[in-house]
């Protein structure tokens, strides 16, 4: 099909208010958040309807148009990037809230909602959407369940996975499918959502999707904690999280990237190696028992300073320092590179150590900045593009921070996603059929496989089970 | 290939004691928990490793020979029933722990370990397996990822697919895959543990299960409440839930069950038209004060006596009263049909009310005991076989139950899998494209969808983004 044709075509399911084709407009669309992959797309549509994706959906599928979906485009690994001579489809003026349904704890979205208008459209009735991407205020929950978006509080409330109980999706041939109940206690044939929510687009577009609602918590409690390095801040996290404390977040900033949010939004924070913000949340009474132990972890880890939050401006103040990190990086630098691996907890230590000789080997400043509960590191690469090679050379040195990461039993993404970003690791990663057993086998503390030495002989199962009477 | 040198191949594999092929002992696999259906299989197998279960697996396949594959065969669904004709693979021999690792909070273990063996294993180091079936003295973990098990505590902790992290499957035409990480924190390609787990033994067999293992909690508390009948219990369950609390486990049980458990193992229950046993664990602090806030609720709901376990024994004959439920039957029935269906929550009431109109309209007598806060019922239809015609009766009283559970927005199983037992109510449930939704939408306490009126007018999302700075 030859472009004009399928201008006129798209134009008449969508109206020519909902089809981009100037080559200036178009530009607008050349990259997500990962700016440094750059394809303008042939065409941009705008669909309002699910019948309008559909649509457009069977018309490429027909016509062997290839074409990539995409929402308010500020993913960090370019899962959103258009494809060469390909359409995209921009979900963003999907944003009808269609259902919320308060006894059963659920709302029904279209794919083009922000995420922060989900908990601000429940907040009266006392209930919010735990998934709290930096991005909320922006991102949409359609691009959220592509790329299965964490955020500080995951730690607690687990990832955008945890909380889609269905979708609505138009199959790459335009075909629609139902994935989980739903609304509904159940669907026929085998649990799909989670395959889905975080293939990142690979297998269709969701139209509607229902999400599951939070009680905002009784009592929330956070506090500031400055140490002198941020070996001494991990000793604090392993100390809160093996005492059996699951706060809401526990996130580590290191003494560069606290410079930066200083120099950025002057939140006040303490000169320090590294801060950590704690957040508590739950029932009254648990919080303010947590809360006292927590400051205690700190302090047995010589925490040179700890603050807590006595109202809501302040920790809304400790937020804002933490939230503007990545921003703030364009006070100490000119550009930056940012990773999202992941590793086990226990190996953040090792990690961050390493990522510190990488630095110094290659004398370039890493920040770091991160969900320090999940193990899940953002170390932020600075850099100069006006000097010839130096943006090669971040990204060199941000791939040996991922191969750090895999050797020490880490993923590729936490929670940004592979995209376009991180694909050229993934056969770093996966290179033979059985998965990579973590570093430490055996673990100090573990122990080895053994039978078990109380393993009965082993006789047939009984025929009268007590779980159930027959004929007596 | 004949049934021979089916046996003579087998053996070469297994040798001659890991397989069954007189009639007499084959006899002893005809049937798993559900006993009104029985296939006696033409062969018995028992695997000892996972390749024993893969060349087992490439013979049929080759063979072309159906094959079931069972644990210890406790399931309520019959599940395990073998086929005609088919071989039954027996995993009661692949009983080994083969791994424990406490830092990472993982266990990989064989199909055939026994559920309860994985929570002893780890109890010294203050670890603990979560889903607890009532079958978890003689169930197989085999067995509980199949049904996607359950159990009390598990409206709290979630059920079987919320604790495994992996496994090593043998896929029906003997080639082995890995699904999920396992102990590695990610694997490649879609997470499709999700539609594994629980998919009744459709898609696979797990030779070797990776298991998140959780901190056993500081503090437990539990208390038994007596009601005049199950409205007002049930009254007490949405007070519970609805005022924020999820307690570790809450059972009803109704004056019936009560007479039967009371006849059967004495545990001193009071005599009421309904009673729950509810339990808290988690941090001391949260557990005295919540336990606090139940008790008030029990009372507002009119309890007329609520008794408090005041130490590990009286907690253990609150419990030992709930396990031995199904079991008691038989002391004041000869036979009887479990159903397992689920309902929102919100219409326990309602169903309730529902199944005992059913009872009085065929003259029969219904138990109920059931995880009231999931909604998952358990009603018992009590019959006597040597009534002519009266199983056939009870069983179209358990399908109208199975119906009034569907009109109420409910789903066929809760924690016992689909099985033969089930299948027929299948096409009920699921015969339309989109899922069925819940039935009170609107909701009196909902409200319909509607467009947000500060959804801001559509724009193309802004070239630069504020969550990754590019050259400024």
């Amino acid at each position: 099909m030859e472009r004009d044709r399928l201008i006129r075509t798209m134009e008449s399911i969508l109206g020519t208010e909902g089809v981009v084709h100037e080559r200036e407009q178009l530009r607008s669309y050349e990259c997500d958040g990962l700016m440094n992959y750059r394809v303008v797309p042939d065409l941009v549509v705008l669909p309002e309807t699910a019948e309008h994706v559909q649509q457009i959906v069977r018309t490429c599928y027909e016509e062997g148009i290839p074409f990539v979906a995409r929402g308010s485009g500020t993913g960090l690994s370019g899962g959103a990037l258009p494809v060469q001579s390909g359409v995209l489809i921009v979900l963003s003026r999907m944003r009808k809230i269609l259902e919320v349904d308060i006894p059963n704890q659920r709302i029904v979205v279209e794919p083009g909602v922000i995420n922060i208008w989900v908990s601000q459209e429940v907040a009266d009735e006392g209930y919010y959407y735990a998934p709290d991407p930096a991005s909320q205020v922006v991102s949409s929950i359609g691009g959220n369940l592509a790329e299965n978006s964490g955020g500080v509080h995951c730690l607690k409330y687990g990832f955008t996975t945890n909380h889609v109980m269905g979708a609505e999706v138009v199959l790459a041939d335009g075909s629609v499918v139902h994935i989980g109940g739903g609304k509904a206690p159940d669907a026929p044939g085998y649990e799909l959502l989670g395959a889905f929510v975080g293939s990142e687009g690979t297998l269709g577009i969701a139209t509607k999707i229902t999400l599951r609602l939070l009680r905002v918590p009784e009592a929330v409690r956070t506090l500031l904690a400055a140490f002198e390095d941020t070996e001494e801040a991990g000793g604090a996290v392993s100390g809160i999280i093996g005492g059996g404390i699951v706060p809401a977040a526990i996130e580590m900033m290191d003494a560069l990237c606290i410079e930066a949010v200083e120099t950025a939004v002057h939140p006040g924070f303490p000169e320090a190696g590294a801060i950590l913000i704690v957040e508590l949340d739950g029932p009254e009474a648990e919080v303010a028992d947590q809360f006292d132990r927590v400051i205690k972890v700190c302090e047995e880890n010589n925490a040179s300073e700890i603050r807590i939050a006595e109202d809501d401006a302040e920790r809304a103040l400790f937020w804002k320092g933490r939230k503007a990190a990545f921003a703030a990086m364009g006070r100490i630098a000119n550009d930056y590179y940012v990773q999202d691996s992941v590793v086990p907890r226990t190996e953040l230590g090792n990690v961050l150590k390493r990522i510190s000789e990488l630095g110094e080997e290659y004398g370039m400043r890493v920040a770091n900045v991160f969900h320090a509960g999940d193990g899940n590191l953002h170390p932020l690469v600075l850099y100069d593009n006006d000097n010839p090679g130096e943006a090669e050379q971040a990204e060199e040195l941000a791939g040996e921070i991922v191969f750090a990461c895999l050797d020490h039993g880490g993923s590729l993404t936490g929670e940004h996603g592979i995209g376009v970003d991180k694909k050229k690791y993934m056969p770093k990663m996966f290179t033979r059929r059985t998965p990579r057993p973590l570093p430490h086998a055996p673990h100090p503390e573990g122990r080895p496989g053994r039978e078990l030495l109380r393993r009965p002989p082993w006789t047939p199962a009984p025929r009268t089970s007590p779980w159930k009477t027959c004929r007596r």
